[in-house]
This record gives structure tokens, C-alpha cells and sequence, in this order.
């Protein structure tokens, strides 16, 4: 077999490990915690669907590519909590030293883009970047309130926290984040994000 | 809320389920069963990584799309092992009446959309359809590898069997195909598979 496919199938072999980093979400229906590959899988479809309402105008195939690999560095570098303050300290230096190792894996061109589009999808700066970032907080979002916000209880989480993370939606889409705030409203008034 | 949005909303909050539907691969080092989702995120990343063995140009967007969509009917159908004929049987009614009511939670538009999308993967005509069947068929024949054939020997399948599958590879890319092609004689050769 030749170099470059062999690379690119020990790659897609790694990458395997995803499916083992479980999130503090859980599936709708009270069910287990949700592993980073679901996730990504579930942030993907719903990009495409909802790009209608993306503020700026968006390459959907690149937002798509973008969310199916924001987490890939997670598999050395673990899930950090949204809400974990401490744990956030060391994500930057624990993420670059993943993307590294894990992406060197493949062929050096395609290393060197899907680094270049988890560096963009991290920079916050374009209009997928933004659009992504908008599904990574919305998908969660949704399940958690489907399930009584029941993740909310459980780490009890203030409303300043969830509006710190979930603003950002707005710069993706207002419209999402109008959702996003009336579930945010009406999880407060339920008393399952404190005030 | 505007009825689009929230039909959209439905809709993405519905298809959660597909991480419930299991398969009888296993994740690499000798994992638990894999889910749809998981699966289905798998195919897109791998699709995109190996565009290039396409036999034919490929848009790779919509092959991806292809990937995170096929299994959503399995939702209400559950999963139909490749090697298992009589469940075969009823698949197509299954699937049918799943297509239907599954996508029947978007708006019109993006509904018939899906079902085009997964009646032309379901067709195996096109080039993406074709390519998309190859990673259908690469990424779990991949996992299985990777575990030393478990799920072959568990399940006694028999090299005709695996070939009746896998030889629709080839269709979509003989590059693959050839990779294929050394893991099953490989396997073959170690009593994995039954001659």
C-alpha cells in the first residue's frame, strides 16, 4: 500500500478513539452522556439544516467539516467542561500538544489543513467559525432542555455562565439566539439554572 | 417561533435517537458496539479524507451529507446486520414507513430534500452514492480489522458473504477496494473468515 493511503487510514483508525470522550450532556430522554463523536455527528446536520439563519453567508461544506473535527483533539486532551474554570487553564496547551501528535498522522497537506481549519473554527473569527460555534453551544443546549435541564441541576449553574458561553451564539445567528435565550429564560424561571 | 424553525428544531432534537441504534461492529481495541451516529461521523470525516480513490469526481458535500443521513431511518427501523437475509426481507418496508414519518418533521422542502438524498444513496447509481457505499462498507470492515476479525468470527461469516458485500467497493473506488481486498484475504488466511 502506498505511504500516503496507509497514513491517511491510520488517521481514520485514530480518530476511532472520539467515540470514548464523553460529554457532561446527556441524550434526550434522560439517557447516558454523550461521547464527542455524536456530538460532532448531530452539530453537523444541524449546521446544514438551520444555515438559512447564519447572520453572514456561509461555505456549509466547510462549517460541516469544521464541527465533524473541532473535537478530534479531545481524544489526548480530554472534554473540558463548559463550565469548568479550572480546567480551562491548561485546554490551550493540552489541545496544541493533541493536534500535533494526532494530525501529524496524516499525509503533510492534509495535516496542514485540518489544522488550519480547527485553528479557524478556535479563532472565532470567520463566519463558519462563527456558525459553528453557534451549533457547539445550540446542540447541547437543546438536549439539555429537552431533558428539564436537568445538566443545569446538576452542576449548578448560574445564569451568568450560561449567557457568557451561549452570547456567542448571537454573533452566529440572532435568530438561534433568540431561541437560545428563551430557553435560557425559561430554565431560570424553573428554577434549573440559578438566577 | 416561527413553524419552520421549529419543525427544524423537532426535527434535530428527533434524530438524538440515532445514537440509540446499535451495530454489531465494535470500536477499535476491542470496544463496545458501535451506534449509527458514531458510525455515520465516521463515514463523512473518512469520505472527505479519501475523496482523491474516488473512481468518479465526486461532490464531496454531498457525499458527506450522504454519510451523516443514511442511517437516520434506522431510528424506527433499527439496524439490519449485513449478513443477516431474513431480516433483509422486511428491510425496504421498514425503512420505507421510517423515511416517511422521519423526515415528515421538517419543512416540506427540506424533507423532500433528505429523501431524495437517501433514495439516491439507497439507488447506488451515482458517483457519491457509490463512493459514499465504499466508506459504508470500508469503515466498519476497518474497526473489524482492528480487532482481529471478532466480529467475522462471532457472527461465522463466510468469505462469499463478505465479498457479496464488499465487492461494491470497487464500484465506488478500486483503489479501496484493493486495501479491502488484502484484509479479507488476510483474515481469510488467519480462519477469521470461513473459506
Amino acid at each position: 500500500m502506498e505511504q500516503r493511503l496507509k497514513q491517511q487510514l491510520d488517521f481514520a483508525l485514530e480518530i476511532d478513539k472520539e467515540k470514548n470522550i464523553f460529554r457532561q450532556t446527556h441524550l434526550s430522554s434522560h439517557g447516558r452522556n454523550e461521547n464527542d463523536a455524536e456530538h460532532a455527528w448531530h452539530m453537523a446536520i444541524m449546521a446544514y439544516l438551520l444555515r438559512e439563519y447564519s447572520n453572514e453567508e456561509v461555505d456549509i461544506g466547510k462549517v460541516m467539516l469544521m464541527c465533524l473535527i473541532h473535537d478530534i483533539v479531545e481524544i489526548d486532551a480530554g472534554d473540558t467542561y463548559a463550565y469548568d474554570t479550572e480546567m480551562q487553564k491548561s485546554q490551550k496547551d493540552r489541545e496544541d500538544a493533541a493536534k500535533e501528535r494526532i494530525f501529524s498522522l496524516l499525509p503533510e497537506d492534509q495535516k496542514q489543513e485540518l489544522i488550519a481549519l480547527f485553528d479557524e473554527f478556535e479563532a472565532f473569527e470567520t463566519a463558519e467559525s462563527k456558525f459553528a460555534h453557534a451549533m457547539d453551544n445550540l446542540q447541547p443546549l437543546m438536549l439539555n432542555n429537552s431533558n428539564g435541564g436537568a445538566d443545569w441541576r446538576e452542576h449548578q449553574v448560574r445564569a451568568e455562565q450560561v449567557y457568557g458561553r451561549q452570547s456567542k451564539t448571537k454573533l452566529g445567528s440572532k435568530t438561534l439566539f433568540e431561541v437560545t435565550d428563551n430557553i435560557i429564560k425559561e430554565n431560570i424561571k424553573r428554577g434549573n439554572i440559578k438566577e
